[in-house]
């Protein structure tokens, strides 16, 4: 019996000496939304907690209390997903009662789950298949849409960083849904209740047809976070603190976001990532990887400005303007004036600044302004009017 | 009495042979939203079932029933929309018995629609009113909105082509409305309620203000289809199977879409088409016939890539590239060199290429990759690195 | 007593005699959505009536009504919110007792307001704390919530001039919320329950976070008006009637708008006003004055196209073209012709027309056609081929 924290403590040591014992990288319990015509199927998972290198204890108390109650548990592969019974709620609930009282707003989340649960089976309305509890061990590729979600999670939160994860082959775990009002629907079972569903009147308003939920949909943004319309960041994106999305041509695509306070309306696309103070302008557009780049993820420095309808498809450094309707390619040929060309190197010591650049050439290169030269069409490049701060250890 | 499915021919012959008996192009039943102020206005109308060129027997069994029932036809307009009674679902019911036990999923949908009905009945449910039956004889100018959403039903279920159908005055016939929940309020009804619907805290939450519902509201995509935003597909556009619609800057007008699967991140104006495998980049704007272009729809050929905030006001052909923020309107000049004439000739055999050449001349030239020289502004066509397919019976 | 609309008379000129009365610049009682954590917290004001230097008859009995039941009045601000009684509401239906029977569609709004209120009283479901009785009597920084909507309503109404009132520090006072069904919720509030709401399966659908509500959720549009996207148009945006709101790459910010009929597929940034019978072409930017432009606001005229994906950071006059892709700004250099200079300047008489002048000296300048010669790269200024209408007076 755990009556105390310091069972509670002796427990969780003797959970980890166990030979089967793995400490997990990630782990949550969610609850899942399953196919309607096909239950086997899960169309969304909703993790009320995310861990993610971290709270070991809850996650030795989890594997221990579903191995009591008669789960074999297989911790040799990168993820394990397991089903959940009113067995293994109780078995948790005992083991965390020493926790109960204060697992109050932000502390012990996984204990404010457990309680939930038990309340659930006392009051007769849990149902044991609307759970899982999922545990990932290495980073692998994902093997399930409930590692999927959990990956996704861990980006959203801010828990792992941008571009840190494998998602090899997450869309193939996923399946395209049609999505009323949060949920997620089966194409079949629209197209088997089509004609009942209208001719009642019934028919479901359809938010979007996609794999992937919203970001809106399972994260609560930061306080002074903001974004002007649901649709316009998909879960697996990262917005830092004090960013702001706005709706006209913005889009934040998973795995892609910010690292500060960026005022967002133009578009982010997976991989990409911007920097503290940025500013993405109306319509500017961030190539992926799979478009115009070279292949390498775009960075965007801190402080930066992508003009309105610009388009970059190349590391943009800090203090840097790109102009309204510019577009820099890896292979964009840039200009430089003598005067441009001192005054940039003097911003980047160490950098080769030359009077003829390529796009991908200014990987690293700060306090730089990309124009388009309206009286003969060159694309130019000067030193920008704003203070590039030099890294002191450089010097 | 029909009894077999023998009757069943035996009665659609007869029916046939009538002389008030016609063909029709399209036809269905659809339940109608009325407006709340005056219900003689139809402000939407849904069709569980579309038929175009198609299941004629149903068409004759429709159209007998509502003539045995009392309606007077007259099948000598290009369209007719007919109210429905009970003894019409009753007429329905019992010529289509014979299919009854087969009317399920994809077989016998007009049966399945005439069951629920029946269904409907024998509880004490079905209202009338609530129901029209419409067909199409010729494809004359729409007159009535029960004919233009059948219209842009064919068009959406991609049972008729896109820019095949008479659309003249669709605009005129349909009434604008606020829209809540998938289903169209009429302005006055919300103005003459708007203080007790505040005051109480009633005031319904408005999605859009339109004539057109959306895409999504009547029509299942295929499997492999994305749309990640319902606002950005219009009802009457055409979407092919495996084509994704991201919700950035993106948008498809009515009368517009794909042939294959496109990746849509930028705008498809009405009368637009793009062929298989396309890309239409983030912000990429395809111009319709009332903007920019020289009055003929614009044409995006098979595996083209349409750059991110590139702007096309004229048709474009196959393999072709055109490099983000680049615009190619009918009357813009590119210039060729010497080799890319070359390049781009032997990939277009027959077809006139010289070293300036105006947008709207590279109609049906395949294998062209359009760019502005960074160092002089120069607005440049090369031969593309994507594959031309040479057709055969052309050499 | 009030018994007739003589008595009425007699007492609003007795009321506005008195010491304490003032004038107030707009109006109205508003139903307030309070903070779920924090009541005290005012999330959104909901105005049924907006009064705006209009109706000061009844803007008399409220404060009449206020002073009479109790409230401490201070009319020596710039603006006085006050909480409502049942006496309050009593008191305001007596006065109004002669309009009552024509208070109906637009007559006698403020009365349907009191007859409402009455009506819930008689039903025991006036909860007085959802109301406020709010006032505003000079244009000064607004101090309140509740002020911000009714500067916010007057400009989205069009009772108010766009640019035409003082919205400084507006921003902070309002709440940032995650808004479902045009509801705002606090994000503690989610935080606070998210697990249980997860867990159950009752995590809101939430459709925005931001400090603004959307202008479909206050407004109910001209009949010709439409917005396909309510996410587009920001509550405190002005839209003439006629104009169209497209789904695309559009967005209209607060104190920003429209003059006329307008086709809006592009971004009117905050302050920046198009006019009557233009045309902001798909993705087409125009900035606000903290970006791009030289801290004017920036106004477009009328029956100017602005083209897709161009940018326009100055002031464009009207009857002008600005080709797609392209992009003026107030220090864009363009080059105009010996023609060009002639033929626009007999067209803008009395206005100095240069062979090369920057974006900014077309302030005012009419019938302009911006073009980027496609040969060169170069920036040019031509003679559009709309016709100019001249000014007679000026002549």
């Amino acid at each position: 019996m755990v009556e105390t924290k310091q069972d509670f403590m002796t427990l969780i040591e003797k959970i980890e000496e166990q030979s089967w014992y793995k400490k997990p990288i990630g782990f949550g319990l969610a609850r899942v939304d399953r196919g309607q015509l096909t239950p086997e199927k899960i169309l969304q998972a909703t993790y009320p907690v995310v861990n993610w290198n971290e709270n070991f204890g809850s996650a030795a108390v989890f594997l221990h209390a579903l191995r009591q109650t008669g789960t074999e548990l297989d911790t040799s592969k990168s993820e394990l997903v397991c089903d959940i019974s009113e067995a293994f709620v109780d078995q948790c609930s005992e083991i965390f009662k020493p926790f109960l009282m204060q697992a109050v707003g932000d502390d012990h989340r996984n204990v404010q789950v457990t309680a939930v649960l038990s309340s659930l089976k006392e009051h007769n309305e849990l149902k044991c298949e609307d759970y899982k509890m999922v545990f990932i061990f290495e980073d692998d590729k994902p093997q399930s849409v409930e590692s999927v979600y959990l990956k996704l999670y861990a980006l959203s939160t801010g828990k792992a960083k941008l571009r840190s994860l494998n998602l090899d082959g997450a869309f193939g775990q996923l399946h395209n849904c049609a999505w009323s009002n949060g949920k997620p629907i089966e194409l079949d079972w629209l197209r088997t209740h089509e004609v009942t569903l209208k001719l009642c009147g019934n028919y479901p308003e359809i938010t979007m047809v996609d794999k992937f939920p919203r970001f809106l949909s399972h994260v609560i943004p930061a306080d002074n976070t903001r974004i002007l319309e649901t649709s316009k960041v998909r879960f697996g994106a990262q917005l830092a603190a004090g960013t702001t999305v706005m709706p006209g041509a913005s889009y934040i695509n998973f795995n892609a976001g910010t690292e500060g306070a960026v005022m967002v309306e133009g578009r982010i696309s997976s991989s990409a990532i911007v920097g503290a103070g940025s500013d993405v302008g109306g319509g500017a557009s961030i190539l992926g990887v799979l478009s115009g780049t070279d292949g390498i993820p775009v960075s965007i420095g801190e402080n930066t400005l992508l003009g309105a309808n610009s388009c970059t498809g190349t590391a943009i450094g800090d203090s840097c303007v790109i102009d309204a309707g510019v577009t820099i390619l890896p292979g964009t040929k840039i200009t430089l004036s003598e005067k441009a060309v001192a005054a940039i190197a003097e911003a980047n010591p160490g950098k080769e600044i030359t009077p003829l650049m390529r796009g991908k050439d200014f990987l690293g290169v700060n306090g730089v302004h990309f124009r388009q030269n309206s009286t003969n069409g060159q694309i130019i490049a000067m030193r920008s009017t704003r203070e590039v701060k030099l890294n002191d250890e450089l010097h």
